[in-house]
């Protein structure tokens, strides 16, 4: 069963909005057992939307399109869906229902002047959009299904898993995949040195079990092995394991799965039962952000001082004037004040501090641009720590951040 | 000049990895005044890369391709590229050149069994990498450019910008664009309302102009109009302006341009020597990321009181715990006694706070998820307000703290 997606909309090459329904179906489809075979990003024209469309009902079974299916004059799916399968655009029943009872549950009005909705091509089946208006449409065809939904990304998102997929699967379409993939996540060292160095046979050890993939991201590299059969995922898992834990890469790999470092930091510290906080400067928010996105964090953290000026460092969570004077504001003495401080203000059983320069200014020789200093405090230790790291404000507001809750995963091993 | 992008990797069709590429790419071509034709994503496979670059090649000046350039078994973008010019993997002086200096840079040794970058097709060109070690290639044929840059987001960018657009530059390819577009961003009214009721002939008077787009994202609705001819844009900018300004729509324009509102937030408070803070509940220190994120901030942001429990709420912000137990954390009593008392903690001369639920759990009949309760104080008032929105948890964070944004945004006016 092969997938293909064509995303539509000049605001994409535009560069005004990044895509996120490739974002969101390409794990989503995965998690599925699914492949995702090709994707193609089109403008809002007939032309190539019709060339991008013919293209993909050649080679794959499923063709989803998101995009064009609004109400504004820009909105050209349905006109080119209907010239591709060479049928008219037509008034259709159920789709004039499902729009009625879409602006109904709005409480808005709606008619046939307010917008084309109720139009679609001939033989096509409107279905409902669980999170917008616009009906989606589908077309069977050759034992080929051609699946058009909003851009919107939550709608987009909605309408496939709960209205396409059970629609296929009603129609006999194979949807259950056997796709699986194990996922080790190591961090703290470049690519370079896993497979040259810490274990250099890794990559022939790990492809008699599937395709091996290595991704470098900012919390790490995460080696992936994908393969067909997800039953055996558990024996694989437990075989490729056992390969690792005999080399020196082992003691870098910080999971194996698809947990994200928020997620594992708010369910270890639940599972001791222990709380923390942050004091932070550098990283302005940022740290805080990441945790209390996952839900439930609130039963264990507990807040962050963020203290951007000097003054409510020393307001908020007690670090001395003179040692922000002697030492300056990044400092690991500054950074144990502030996580001693915010330690017992929070009344918390941890806390990570971050005071560093994420620039582009403010840099100097003695205190570059990218350095962080960090402090942990917990009832039996204060400890700082002075990193280096390299990138842009975003990414280094990121790398302090992240080094830091690595750091406070470490504390709650 | 049409320019395309092959973005290769089964990371993004297996969604472990959201491309950064295009996002970059995109709006830096059109800030050049240059049109990104086409994207294809498609997988580390041979058949499915020739496929692809057969087609771009075969209606674009430039191709452009991301990824599969690294020193891991399934990096094929060079094997693929020396198949699809006919030509063979040869040792090249200027790659090695390069390789030998990019490793000397990080003092890393290098020879030719760490990797093969030395290897590059015949007739091409190996290119430097200034954020990285891997050379990019490049293939002039047919006054068209094959151009193979990293898929790491920093090499790429960098690469793309630095390195590929100033030698097509001397090679004589035309990229000076013409491009030009008209910005024109709305907030809090509906895409729907905003051309059915509150400027009904809007799309029909801009379209003399150029190509309308209509984009709804978190912030709002932004709309767009693009043309070829970028030195009209400041003529057309203000008959457009004059249209709009006579219509209901115009108190609903934030923005003429292309600044984050954060960025808008940020030179407003500066450009009137004002300063601010926030004190954050279930915003959990998202509104303080965001500020932090624009260089500068500092001037003018003091910080935030993450305070997610409710004992910090007393401790930092001084909310009284009677306020507390009475009106409960999530009330327009308790965000107003945030925001006063932060507002005095940090000495500043406006704050916002955030008391909400972000969900999935919390929420009650009275008070549900998506509920936020906001404060502003300044040394002449202290308001609050509520207002309710839809979403999941990472959504409903992002609109409460922008809403509240837009709230200090139109206090600082």
């Amino acid at each position: 069963m092969t997938i293909e997606l064509i995303i539509i909309g000049d605001e994409i090459l535009n560069g005004r909005t990044v895509d996120a329904n490739l974002a969101w179906l390409a794990p989503w489809l995965f998690k599925q057992g699914l492949k995702l075979g090709n994707v193609a990003i089109v403008r809002d024209d007939q032309e190539q939307m019709l060339k991008a469309l013919e293209l993909a009902w050649s080679r794959s079974d499923i063709v989803l399109t998101s995009g064009g299916i609004g109400p504004t004059l820009d909105d050209l799916t349905k006109t080119v869906l209907a010239e591709f399968a060479g049928k008219k655009l037509c008034e259709d029943r159920q789709a004039r229902a499902i729009v009625e009872n879409n602006y109904a549950r709005l409480s808005r009005p709606w008619t046939p002047t307010t917008n084309g909705y109720h139009l679609i091509p001939q033989d096509f089946i409107a279905t409902d959009n669980p999170g917008g208006l616009a009906p989606g449409l589908v077309w069977f065809d050759h034992n080929k299904a051609l699946m058009a939904a909003p851009g919107v990304p939550k709608e987009f998102a909605l309408m496939v898993e709960h209205v396409f997929f059970p629609l296929l699967q009603s129609k006999g379409f194979n949807v259950a995949g056997d796709q699986a993939q194990i996922i080790m996540r190591t961090y703290g060292v470049p690519e370079e040195k896993i497979f040259g160095e810490l274990c250099p046979s890794l990559w022939q050890q790990l492809t008699p079990y599937g395709k091996v993939a290595s991704l470098p991201h900012l919390t790490g590299v995460d080696i992936l092995i994908t393969f067909d059969g997800a039953n055996n995922k558990e024996k694989f898992q437990s075989e490729i394991q056992t390969i690792v834990e005999s080399s020196a890469l082992s003691a870098h790999v910080w999971q194996w799965g698809e947990l994200s470092l928020e997620q594992l930091i708010v369910d270890k510290a639940r599972e001791k039962n222990l709380t923390f906080c942050f004091a932070e400067s550098c990283t302005g928010g940022l740290a805080a952000s990441k945790i209390t996105d996952i839900a439930g964090s609130s039963e264990v953290f507990l807040g962050s001082a963020v203290t951007y000026a000097n003054e409510a460092k020393n307001e908020f969570v007690g670090v001395k004037q003179q040692t922000l004077s002697k030492f300056g504001a990044v400092s690991e003495e500054v950074a144990s004040e502030m996580a001693s401080g915010a330690l017992k203000k929070f009344g918390a059983d941890f806390c990570v501090s971050f005071s560093g320069i994420a620039g582009p200014g403010g840099g100097s020789g003695a205190k570059p641009v990218g350095l962080v200093c960090q402090g942990f405090a917990s009832a039996q230790k204060t400890q700082s720590r002075s990193l280096q790291f390299r990138g842009d404000r975003l990414k280094l507001k990121e790398r302090f951040a992240l080094s830091g809750l690595f750091w406070l995963l470490e504390n709650l091993n």
